[in-house]
C-alpha cells in the first residue's frame, strides 16, 4: 500500500489517538489539534484552517474527529446555544473540506465525523442531530463536486465504548467499539466509495 | 374540522400564495413575509421572530415555505456564501420553533420545509443539501422533546413545477405539482405524525 501522508483533526482526542496508532506504521500522519498536537487549528476559523493547511502542504488524506456540539436541555436550547454545534461540527468540518480540497493531492480523500443522531435522536442531542445531518447532507453534495478524484465520506458511529461518560444518553445502543470506528474510517481512506455514510456497526 | 390559527412564514412566495389560497376557507391564516403580508418577519433575526410571534399570541400551527440558501458553482464556494444558507433556510427555520414552541397552543404543530437534495444532491446545490439536512435532523429530534402533544415534521420536495427556472438544475426529477406540495403541508398540519420527512410525490 502507498504511503499517505494524512492529517487527522482532532488527532490528540479519543478516536484520533486511536487512529494515530493504528496508522502511523504505514503511514505519515499530522496529528492536528486545539492544543498540543504536531499542528493547532482551531475548526471554527477560517483563518486558522487555512494556516494549518500551508502549513501542512500538499497532502493525500484528511481525517476529521472533531466535532464539538451543545448537549443540554431541550427547555433551554436557544440559537446561542445551537452556535456550538453550528461552528464547531457542521461548519468546521465543511470549512475543513472548502478549503483543504485546494490543498489535496488529486485522488485524495476526505472523512468527516457524524454520528448515529442524525437518524435516530436523543434526548439533550438536537445540536448534534442537526449538526450531523448538516455534514451528511453535504458530504453527498460535494461527492458530486469535487474534481481530481478527490473523495469524500463520512463516518457515522452510535456512542463509542471509549466514552462510557456518554452511555447513559443512548439507552439500547450497543457501543461502537474503537476497533469498529478505526474500521470505519480505513473503508473510507483506503477505499474507493464517495459520497457515502458509512455506519460501522 | 377545527378552524385553526396558521402562522404561514413565507405566505407571499410561490408556495405560500398556493397554500394561503388552499386553506383560507377552512382556516385562520395569517401571511408572514419579509416584506408585505400580513406581519413582517426576517427569519434570520431570533428578535425579528420573536416579535412576530408576540404581535400574532397564541396559535395552532406554523407552515414554513421559507428557505434561503445559495446557488451557485462549487468552486467559488466558501464559508462566506455557504452562510445564506445556514442562517436562512436552517438557523432560520429551527429558530422559528425554538422560539415559536413558548407561543403554540398545546397540541399545535410545525411544519418546515426542507428538500430532496438533503438525500439527492445536484451540481450548484451543496449549500441547501446542508441545511436541508440540518433542518430533517433538527426535526427528529425536536419531535422527541417538544411537549403538550406539539408536534413538527417537514415536508420535502424535489423541483417545484411552479418554478422552471430550476428544471434545469434538476434533470431527471418529475417536479412536484402544487397540490403534492398541499397535500404535503396538509398530511403534517391535520395529521398525527410527528418526526417524519413528508416526501409528496
Amino acid at each position: 500500500m502507498k504511503k499517505l501522508k494524512i492529517i487527522i483533526v482532532g488527532g490528540t482526542g479519543t478516536m484520533g489517538k486511536h487512529l494515530t496508532a493504528a496508522l502511523k506504521k504505514e503511514h505519515d500522519i499530522i496529528i492536528a489539534a486545539n492544543k498540543s498536537g504536531d499542528i493547532q487549528v482551531d475548526i471554527t476559523s477560517t483563518v486558522s484552517i487555512e494556516n494549518m493547511y500551508k502549513k501542512v502542504g500538499a497532502f493525500d488524506a484528511l481525517i476529521s474527529t472533531a466535532g464539538p456540539t451543545y448537549v443540554g436541555p431541550w427547555n433551554t436550547l436557544t440559537d446561542k446555544e445551537f452556535r456550538q454545534g453550528v461552528e464547531g461540527k457542521m461548519m468546521g468540518q465543511i470549512n475543513l473540506v472548502l478549503i483543504g480540497q485546494h490543498y489535496i493531492n488529486p485522488k485524495g480523500s476526505f472523512t468527516l465525523i457524524t454520528g448515529a443522531l442524525s437518524h435516530d435522536p436523543q434526548l439533550n442531542f438536537a445540536n448534534a442531530s442537526a449538526a450531523n445531518c448538516a455534514v451528511e447532507g453535504f458530504v453527498r453534495a460535494a461527492a458530486i463536486e469535487l474534481g481530481n478524484g478527490i473523495r469524500i465520506n463520512a463516518v457515522s458511529p452510535t456512542v463509542i465504548e471509549s466514552s462510557p461518560q456518554y452511555f447513559p444518553y443512548f439507552p439500547g445502543d450497543i457501543p461502537v467499539t474503537m476497533k469498529q470506528l478505526e474500521f470505519g474510517f480505513r473503508k473510507s481512506v483506503f477505499g474507493a466509495n464517495t459520497g457515502q455514510i458509512i455506519i460501522p456497526y
